[in-house]
């Protein structure tokens, strides 16, 4: 596996492979890797001919007061876990080379897709996100690019950014992996005490509950949330962010659970901010 | 020469291009072809394999009271003139085709570089700019991108956001083609009455008045600026809109004229609206 740090070589690379026809797989992580992260590399070992990792905490997709500094960081365990899965490159750019001090160009999706659930809780986040991953794109070339389920609102506005500004891609939806008990696979899991740890299982126990009301015959989001949020407001450490069920294509808004259904979660454990979500076919 | 309307065809060919080892360059245009253009379109059939010309007038640059729809178009003579050149492909894709009715992605460019001359005179101009010159390189995929020294502002933006999106492609600068007489051919010189045309001459008149005030040792920008205003009100015809003199690399203010600057203007005519400049190195 070839390590790039600098973005022209990696670039370079990229154009060099494609020139030999190719086809290049990208999967953007922020490092700190888990098997949710290896089920995207798997996935594009299986589908392209070259597989790139990308690994950067991207300092314009977290908030003032959020977790930038701190956010887990181990480069020589995630290269090995990388080597393992036959990566060709990994890509660890600096962040003074991303976003050099007269840095002002922007990669910007509006509309209610943005707006609602992490956008409205992370102001800014959703702008970090799309101008890092067309950075990305632009440097790795990718065929197809890798992105899970857990981030489901990322995944839906990286979709329609690449739909709306024609990117030569393809985006790859990979499904969420669980811990055995059921916690969605984070790189902010280490943050949890045992305590949040035991108790951060109730996201799941909610969107499974909600998923049984639903093919019980419940219809009405009210009541849904409602007792989600009697769920997990018993459990004692943790505090909700917000609950949402929407249209699992745009995110619009819908009176009754029809169609495909997206329902989605973050809670806070102290300062450590977990999501996750559950897509269910009325 | 071929024609491409639809977008996936266009961005198939490119990728074919590309695998077959051959470089694309990208003149993207509005249409309504002069010999300005055709310099670009010349620069690019002797530096690339292929040749794309772009022709589309992009609705989002316009603003509200702006002339996008009395544009001249011409695709019947664009087409003859272009294949003249032995342009390999025309891309003149349709309105909603890229702009659906959901579109909601841009491209934006911030700070001092966008704020002012054109920026201040037409705001969300450079936005539009910069998301259909982004959407043009993701369906063209060129090595080379061609752009006029006219629109100068325009030219930086662009470079700019390759620079800072990374676009793994190169922007290459034309020279200004001038009439005869020095008006700076454009397609906006048919809206020109005949008394106007006659009058037009003073922008480019009133550049090498400064070109030369500045070589014969004058340094004072407020000086500069108001012997052009003062020749420019000269005309009756003629309404200034700015007339700004700056460091040509990045727009940003000079205290006095020193190093490469950039002095532009912008004039009006009736309703018609021209631009140009020049570069002194002092």
């Amino acid at each position: 596996m070839q390590l790039f740090e600098n973005i022209t070589k990696m670039q370079e690379w990229a154009r060099e492979q494609k020139k030999q026809g190719q086809s290049i797989a990208l999967v953007p992580t922020m490092g700190y890797l888990h098997e949710g992260h290896l089920a995207l590399v798997k996935e594009a070992r299986r589908q392209c001919d070259k597989v790139v990792v990308s690994i950067f905490v991207n300092p314009i997709q977290f908030g003032a007061g959020e977790d930038f500094e701190q956010y887990p960081r181990d480069l020589e365990q995630d290269s090995a876990l990388l080597e393992k899965e036959r990566v060709d490159a990994l890509f660890s750019p600096g962040i003074r080379d991303m976003y050099p001090g007269s840095f002002q160009t922007f990669v910007e999706a509006y509309g209610e897709i943005t707006e609602k659930m992490c956008g409205a809780s992370r102001p800014g986040h959703f702008k970090g996100v799309t101008t890092v991953v067309s950075k990305l794109f632009n440097i790795c070339q990718p065929d197809r690019a890798y992105f899970g389920q857990k981030d489901a609102q990322q995944l839906m506005i990286v979709e329609k950014m690449v739909r709306e500004l024609n990117f030569p891609l393809e985006i790859i939806r990979v499904p969420i992996v669980r811990e055995k008990d059921g916690l969605a696979m984070s790189s902010r899991n280490v943050y949890l005490s045992p305590e949040e740890r035991a108790e951060a299982l109730v996201l799941y126990r909610a969107l499974k509950m909600a998923e049984e009301e639903i093919k019980n015959g419940e219809r009405e989001i009210g009541i849904i949330r409602q007792k989600m949020e009697e769920m997990i407001e018993a459990c004692p450490r943790a505090a909700i962010d917000y609950i949402a069920i929407n249209n699992a294509n745009d995110l619009s808004e819908l009176q009754t659970c029809t169609g495909k259904v997206l329902i989605a979660l973050a809670v806070k454990f102290g300062k450590t901010r977990l999501i996750d979500n559950l897509i269910v076919e009325v």
